[in-house]
């Protein structure tokens, strides 16, 4: 398949990443993470996000929002997102089916909910016909390519736990977010108050690793039982947990990052003087959206694989990886201006 | 930690599997299992099968059954199974939580249903207060370590199809099956009219890949939201593929499950002139129970791992891996005689 | 409790359906819908309906809404409805935990869905990563007092089926609907294309007694099993029969409905020269829902029970009922004169 | 329908039921269990049973058990109860569906669970691949006709909580065990240590009316929601509350459980010099379970409605009810011999 801007699970794995599980491949290792791999590597994520950090280690995204829920409400309660959020839309229904409880949406601008749009959700407490708002989601960086920024996300948590509601971050692409904030995971979770997190390295170079990260004791309630039952638990852990500690116990996650982030403003600023290619929002981590003369768009799929993020707005999704190259982004830009000088549009 | 025989999961991964899998990580492939690798090795699932197999990729063994499961029954429907199966007792109810089916147990003497067993349970056709019966669930090889003939299988899979219900198979252990039977995948599986089967690759040797296969075209009915939903979508799916097809389109299936199941019958060999370990059940593929003094059986826990099988009946299991060695079983074997020694038992 | 305009489900039986009940309380009958009262209200419902219908009898509106969309829907499919719709607002969440899947909602001005806001919920169809769009559920009347005219419901149909999906229709308070409207039962539902509706009696004079009725026979699988294991199977349930007997087989339905919509046009017109009371959706069953002041609203409370329907818009619902009296109305308007002149408002 | 011996649902209402339905009737109640009658009857209920019992009124048994147990387990949990017991034969999988839990079943000769069997059960607490047993639950009287001494609920009750669980009576019946061992509810419940309780009123009088009593206040846990979200939510609750209040507050549950448990004694005795009718279990309710010649109970069906019970046993179920009488009876035992004499039988 051609290289392009489809997804950052395009790409496949940092070198790093394979020589870790090469390098853990030696004699036995107890299973479902009772071994020494997955004690150190829990350790070191206390050791970034806080000493009460608990850590459960799991196959997907999916599985990492769904035991997050989980943690967090019964079914007769619900959770505050975005519209957009993917544990809305990207899901099939997952927090429905296994969960069982409902989400309770919010139109936004950006990707990015704000006390104000989430106020409008928290009524009906106590009146048992309706779910009972338990948390908030919200998304880091957001499914828009935004980010919220360090204050964002306390006055997010304030506002939750004001209302005995606890503060879920899906942090697919976390460490995009920390790179382009130039902070530190826990400034942007533990220390906002982010009672846990779903925090990801697939999209990041690993072959599949993700993990719930609870910050707060008082979700910390039969988690193994339930990362079990709702088909989560991986046999051969260490190879989950030697992944991990290869990507955060060295700069790796910060140099794949910083390196997709900057991919991202590259390609923004090749689009820049290209007016049928209008950048939606504010490309602040490995994400650019556009919107694009339809039909240019259905000829540029002839040529590279990518979504139709939202086919009523003309809106295309372009995602940068650790792996894209400047050649990625020329040829791309390229192939952009022929389909549009085909179609009759002119660009410089 | 220590070699020894606690689980075949506690073995690390082939070498060639990790070579398939840096081999597969070159350039760009389309997510979610649209890529060439995951195309190539449906294939080769259906060279296996036969041409109408269907296989879809999950993440472990959990995901494998109670996909299968969801493929075969509604909520108010039910699934015959031994009470030793690992869906009855393994899943931590991953069938109830997540399809919402009933199991319908029957006890075995070695963990095999046979049609008199499965009859008992096959009424209430029709009264809405029952649970329906509406599949029924072997494993081979079986949780106890024993096999089933095809023999045995077909007629099973002719009662299944007799009450309109359908006969799946958890073959997270097959290829020990195959080699130990001396026959192959299919004829065990498609030509005994298997409905479905969980088809295991992480037990021999591969990282982590297991695959629901459905061989008949009834059940392939939105498998692919299904395994989405219940969180068993792998995003970058052709390092799934890789490795099973480096497992399946050499003879390493084989030679792994062939030298697990050797080290199997030597165990049991070096067990035979040792009367306090008395073996349970026929020795027919890689694992051997045994039942032992208990306070004999506590002490050798502080040499080795393994499970308390059934404390009730001081049962123990042992298992052979693909990575055993010969020394493995003398060390073991030393130890053992060492902790009967020292609680006054002779041993010869 | 003081008579008043909280909810249809305040007033109590109609005496008729009380006599009902005891005339069928002579020697036995079989339990869970086996015995001649069932079978011959169900023939009065296909009499009614059109001969293809099936009735299953229920408990409740939950009940009735939750098994039509368990009849319509597997989990990873979606359900397109009102935002206000009851499925949606107040059931607590029953069709994600009992069904698993979602719902897909849109905001409408007046609690009618319209083909151009349902196509907006139309994509993603073969997109596993979404839930998968199945059906459309409307509410007639609404839960806004609104109606839908015969040309909207069957456009709303032909949507649905254009797509392969079903057109489910809430009920609960259909007996309003048919008398506003002065059309027959079937030619709103059956004739329009409706393929399954709750229909409920409750509201409209019965003790309890609320029913799934599918008007399209491909719906009608398992459904026995369905209602049992959703806990909707009624004992004894000649007595649920017989009320919808005396309901339907009479002009008991039409007496009711037509003096609860009566009421609420006396009510609508008794508000009118009172400005401070705006009614704010057409006033065309039997609920008016009013914008009042705040400080109005809450002293009126402690007079009369009634919701706040939506506090971000100081909006509060009355709802008359089949035996609201004339001088319930004058009584309750006098109240809300003398709250609003209490709190210096002029009203004539 | 002929009268018969099929069931205590086939049986009406008590006429002093009706009237209490009539005599509330009247004017306006808040609706879902607000009003001044469910107050009135909750209070009841806490004089019958102490004063930290805790009512929650629902449809049916079946909601009533799903609920004590969704009050008691997470879905990862499990329940211990017999083989025979309604919430695992009984319910087409209602708990599975909706609490997403295991039962662990035990094998009893008469229905009724011992420590000894249950302790069998539990294993595994801990151990992450086994649902862990939370509750023990048990039927007074049992589905076999029999009955449990006060000694043997609180040698069960102690045992649960022991290990950190639950005791669960299903008490559809508890009316009839109450006369049966000349002691009060409580005695048998809340002195016992009972935990929670399935109490029915449906099968000995009510039209419909069944409820959940929480007697461990730890499990008094936003019940309110979860009755709503699970279907079981009356909307004119007031007419179940005066039910239970006319059959709590007079001696009608009392009259009526001490005739039905009469009249299977006089079955019983009418049966004892017909050898072909075995009695199987100790008559200690209103059951009669016998073993009769197969040809036998197919003919006798044609005559009389009755379950076939267990046909691997030739086992039938014969229920008496409140409304049974001696003529009844006698006409029933005629039709047995007649058909014994077709089929060459000599019977006295």
């Amino acid at each position: 398949m051609k290289r392009g801007f489809g997804s950052d699970n395009h790409s496949g794995i940092s070198p790093e990443i394979i020589e870790a599980i090469s390098n853990a491949n030696i004699n036995h290792a107890l299973a479902y993470g009772d071994d020494e791999y997955c004690k150190r590597t829990e350790q070191l994520f206390r050791t970034i996000f806080g000493e009460q950090a608990r850590v459960y280690f799991v196959f997907n995204g999916t599985g990492a929002n769904v035991l997050n829920i989980d943690a967090m409400c019964r079914s007769h309660e619900a959770v505050v997102c975005a519209e957009t959020a993917h544990i809305n839309v990207d899901e099939c229904g997952a927090p429905q089916r296994i969960v069982g409880c409902r989400l309770l949406t919010v139109d936004t601008s950006d990707g990015k909910l704000t006390p104000d749009l989430v106020a409008r959700r928290l009524h009906g407490f106590g009146f048992e016909h309706h779910s009972q708002p338990k948390a908030i989601s919200i998304t880091q960086s957001t499914e828009l390519g935004t980010l919220y920024t360090i204050d964002e996300i306390r006055a997010l948590a304030d506002l939750a736990h004001a209302h005995n509601m606890f503060l879920h971050l899906d942090g697919a692409r976390l460490a995009n977010a920390a790179v382009a904030l130039g902070c530190s995971f826990r400034s942007m979770t533990t220390d906002c108050g982010v009672d846990c997190l779903s925090f990801g390295g697939t999209k990041n170079g690993l072959l599949m690793g993700e993990s719930v990260v609870l910050l707060n004791p008082k979700l910390d309630v039969d988690m193994r039982y339930r990362r079990k039952q709702m088909t989560q638990l991986c046999s051969k852990m260490r190879f989950v947990a030697a992944q991990f500690k290869a990507y955060l116990a060295t700069d790796l996650w910060q140099r794949n990052a910083a390196h997709s982030n900057l991919m991202a403003q590259q390609l923004a600023k090749a689009l820049q003087d290209i007016p049928q290619a209008e950048i939606l929002y504010p490309v602040q981590a490995n994400s650019v959206f556009v919107r694009l003369p339809r039909e240019v768009w259905t000829d540029l799929q002839n040529d590279y694989f990518f979504y139709d993020w939202n086919e009523a707005n003309n809106e295309v999704r372009w995602m940068c990886s650790f792996d894209t190259t400047e050649q990625d982004i020329s040829d791309f830009v390229a192939a952009l201006r022929r389909r549009l000088t085909q179609h009759g549009y002119s660009n410089s």
